[in-house]
C-alpha cells in the first residue's frame, strides 16, 4: 500500500513541475471540459450516488449513518447542473491566481528582481461525505496549477469514483495538462501512507470534522491547513444596541449550528445583562436553543439556564446549545475570549467605537467582527471566490482561505551578467533598490 | 527542564499578546533604548567577548574548533558600533510591517472586511556562532511585534548572555513593551524541550549548518523556516555570452564559497563546452577551485578535472570544489537540477531570452536568475531590508525572508447589525464585493 502511495506521489510531484508551467488558458480550457465531461456523464454520476444511497440507507436504518449525513451524500440532476457544474464554471472565471508579479523591485541598472506568485506543488485534501467538494476542490486546485491526491469519504466510494474518473479523462491529453494531475486514494491507509510522505507532498488540507483534522495533525510532519475547533464566541458590550445585539446573538447560534463560524459562548457585560439577558435567554428557549449559564446568568434567567461548568467554555457544541457569561468589561471578556476559544471568530457588539477597535486588536482571532454575527466568517461571503477552508494557522494562510492559500511565490532575476563581487569592497557598485511598477511575463 | 522552559514559553505567549498591540511608536522607542543601552554597556559586551574568545582559542588548540569560527566569534568595539548598533538603527528605520491593511472590501453596505498584517506571535529562534545574530534577530522580531525564545551557540555563552541581559534591562517598563518578550535559553537541552511545544510556539527559525537545521526539522511538529541545504547551479547554455559566463561561474563559486548560495555544480551545454570548459576549468584551477567533471568535461580539461561520482551532484561541498556536467539543452539542464538541487537558487547564463524564460519558469527554485550570480540571492541585495533567513519552504515565505515573513495577517470586519440570514432564502441581500482603496485604523 504505502509503495503504491509514493508512487503516485512520485507521479503526482512530476505531474505538478508540468501543469506549474500551463497557461492560464490550458487550465481554464481543461476546467471548461471537465464540466462539459460533468454534463455529458450526468447519468453515470447519478447511478453511482444511487449505489452510495442504497448503501446509506441500511447504515442509517443501523443508526450508524445520520440522516443529515446522508441528506449531503445526496447528488441529483438539479444539484449536479446549478451547484457542481456551475462550480466549475466559477472557478474557471476567477482571476489567475499564478504568475502574477506580487513585487519588482530594481537592484541596479539592469538587474531586476521579481516576486511571481506560483503553485504550492502537491497537495493532499481529505474531506467528509459531500461527494460535490472533490470535483470543487479537484478543479480549485487545477486551477492555481497544483497536483492533488484526493481522499473522499467511505459513503460516497462510487460518486467519488464516478467523479474522480470523468475529471481524469476529460483532462486526459488536453495540452498542458499532465496525466497524473489528480489521484483519487479509496483506502483508509492510503491516507496514512500518505501522511508520511513529506518529501513528496507539500501541504494538507482535512475538511471534516474535529476528529479528522486532529487525527491528521497529529500524525503527519506535513504542514497542516484547517482549523480543528471553531469555538466563536459573541460579546456583547454594555454600549451595545440592543436589538442588534439581539439579532446577532440569536443569528450567530441558530443560522447554522453546524457550521464551524456558530457562536458556542455570549459574554455579556455586567452593566447590560439585566436588560439583555432574560430575553435573550426566553428568544434562544423559544427557538429551541439549550442556555447554560454561570450564577450571574442563570440568577436573571429566571430558571430558563442550565448550569455550566468549567467544560462548557472550551466546548464547541455545533448544536442548538449555548453557553453564557456575565464579564465586567473588554479586558475581562478579551482575556476569556484568549484563554478559551479555537483563534476562529470573535464578534463584539457595541456603539463604542473605541471599546470596538479595542476587542478587534486584542483578540487573538483568525476574524474579529464588530456589529456583524460570526456567520459571515467564510470566504465567498469575505468576497475571495470560492472557498478552499478557514485556517486557525499562524503562517501562510489564516481565517477563510481563497484561491491565494493554493500558491506560493519565486523570486525571478534578470540580470546582464552582473557579479556580486562588483557590490563589495573598494569601487563597490551600490544597489538602487528602485521599486519598478512592472511585472515579469515569460518569453517565447 | 521541560517545565521550565514550558513556563518560559508561556510567558512569551502572554507577552506576544501584549506586544502585538504596542504602536509603531513604542516599538521603535524600545528599538532606539536597545542601541543605547548596546553603546553604554560596551565595556561588559567586549569583557564577556573575551572570556568566549579565551576559550575558544583553547579549543582552537585542541583542533575541536576553526579559526574561521574563532574569527565569527570575536566582537570589537569597531564591529559593536559600526554594525550592531547600526543594525538596530536600521531595523528601526524599516517601515512597520503590522497593521498594514493588505485588502479591503464592501461586503455590502455598511459591512467591510479588511485584511490587516499582525505578528506570528511566538518564534524559537536557534542560531550559530556569531553573537551579533543575536542582536539581529531579537531586535527584527520586537519590530514585527513577536515574542521570542533565543539560543546561540555555546561557543559565544559569556557573550550572548551579556547582549540578552542587556536587551532585556534596556526594555523593562518601557511604555507597550512587556516583560518576558525575549527569552535566552542556554543549554542544548531547553531547545529539544521547546522543539515540543507545539501548542505555545508557532514558529522556528534554525540560522546554522546543515546537521542543526535537519536536526530541528526531524524533531518537531512547529512549522521551520529555513533551508538545510543549498546546492546551486549555474548553466551555462548554448547561447551564452562567454565573458559573462566566465564571470558569473567564478563568481558564483569562490566570492564566498562558504555561503549558501554559492554554486556546487555547473551545467554546461554541449555546443559550447568546447569553447568555453577548457579555459573555465583552467581559471577555476588558477583560483584554488578543485574541478570534479563527468566523462565530456574530463576529456575537455585536459586532465585538470577529477572524476565526479554520482554523489557530486547531490553533494553542497560548501568549499572551493565545483562538479561540472555536459547537458544536451535546456530541458536536461531543467531536469538536472529538479532532480539535483535543493530548490534554493539556480541561474542560466544565455543571450537567448525564450531559453532564459523557460528556465526560469521550469526551475523549481525559490530564486531563478538570469545572466546574474547565484550569489545574490540574499534578503539586503533583494531590497528586504535585513533578512531573517532564506527558506526553501512552499508555504507562507520562500526564499530570502525579510521582516514581511515574520507576519501573518487577521481578518476585520466592521458591521451596523448585519446577520448572515439576512442574505439567504427568499429576499437575500446580495453581496457587493467591491473593493475598498481605505485602510483599518485603530480608533482609541
Amino acid at each position: 500500500m504505502s509503495d503504491e502511495i509514493r508512487a503516485r506521489a512520485e507521479g503526482a510531484r512530476a505531474a505538478a513541475l508540468q501543469l506549474s508551467n500551463a497557461s492560464e488558458e490550458e487550465r481554464n480550457a481543461a476546467l471548461g471540459a471537465i464540466a462539459q465531461g460533468l454534463e455529458a456523464n450526468a447519468g453515470a454520476i447519478l447511478e453511482a450516488n444511487r449505489r452510495d444511497l442504497e448503501a446509506a440507507e441500511v447504515l442509517l436504518t443501523e443508526g450508524r449513518l445520520t440522516g443529515a449525513l446522508v441528506g449531503r451524500l445526496k447528488v441529483d440532476d438539479v444539484k449536479l447542473r446549478n451547484e457542481i457544474v456551475r462550480g466549475v464554471h466559477s472557478v474557471r472565471d476567477q482571476a489567475d491566481p499564478i504568475g502574477r508579479t506580487l513585487a519588482a523591485t530594481e537592484m541596479d541598472r539592469g538587474l531586476k528582481v521579481y516576486k511571481v506568485s506560483v503553485p504550492i506543488g502537491v497537495l493532499g485534501i481529505v474531506f467528509e461525505s459531500r461527494p460535490d467538494a472533490l470535483v470543487q476542490i479537484a478543479t480549485l486546485c487545477l486551477k492555481s496549477g497544483n497536483a492533488v491526491l484526493l481522499k473522499g469519504g467511505s459513503e460516497a466510494f462510487h460518486t467519488n469514483r464516478a467523479l474522480a474518473n470523468i475529471l481524469i479523462a476529460s483532462t486526459r491529453g488536453l495540452p498542458g495538462i499532465p496525466d497524473g494531475w489528480m489521484h483519487l486514494m479509496e483506502a483508509r491507509e492510503e491516507v496514512q501512507a500518505m501522511l508520511d510522505l513529506h518529501h513528496l507532498i507539500d501541504l494538507i488540507i482535512p475538511r471534516g470534522g474535529n476528529e479528522l483534522v486532529q487525527h491528521i495533525m497529529r500524525n503527519t510532519r506535513i504542514p497542516v491547513m484547517g482549523h480543528a475547533d471553531g469555538i466563536c464566541h459573541v460579546y456583547v458590550h454594555a454600549a451595545a444596541d440592543v436589538e442588534k445585539a439581539k439579532r446577532i446573538c440569536l443569528d450567530a447560534k441558530i443560522q447554522n449550528p453546524s457550521g464551524c463560524n456558530a457562536a458556542e459562548t455570549l459574554l455579556v457585560d455586567r452593566d447590560i445583562a439585566g436588560e439583555f439577558l432574560p430575553e435573550m435567554v426566553g428568544r434562544y428557549r423559544r427557538n429551541g436553543v439549550e442556555v447554560r449559564g454561570d450564577g450571574s446568568t442563570r440568577s436573571l434567567a429566571g430558571g430558563e439556564a442550565a448550569a455550566a461548568s468549567e467544560e462548557d467554555w472550551a466546548t464547541e457544541y455545533l448544536d442548538m446549545v449555548i453557553s453564557i457569561k456575565v464579564v465586567n468589561g473588554v479586558h475581562e471578556a478579551v482575556e476569556h475570549i484568549n484563554r478559551y476559544s479555537s483563534n476562529h471568530t470573535d464578534a463584539i457588539v457595541t456603539e463604542d467605537r473605541a471599546a470596538a477597535s479595542r476587542f478587534l486588536r486584542e483578540v487573538d482571532s483568525a476574524s474579529t467582527l464588530h456589529n456583524a454575527s460570526t456567520r459571515f466568517a467564510d470566504g465567498f461571503r469575505y468576497g475571495l471566490g470560492a472557498e478552499v477552508g478557514i485556517s486557525t494557522n499562524r503562517l501562510h494562510s489564516r481565517g477563510p482561505v481563497g484561491l491565494e492559500g493554493l500558491v506560493i511565490y519565486k523570486y525571478i532575476i534578470e540580470g546582464n551578467g552582473q557579479i556580486a563581487g562588483d557590490y563589495l569592497g573598494e569601487d563597490a557598485k551600490a544597489f538602487t533598490h528602485r521599486p519598478l511598477a512592472e511585472t515579469w511575463t515569460p518569453q517565447s
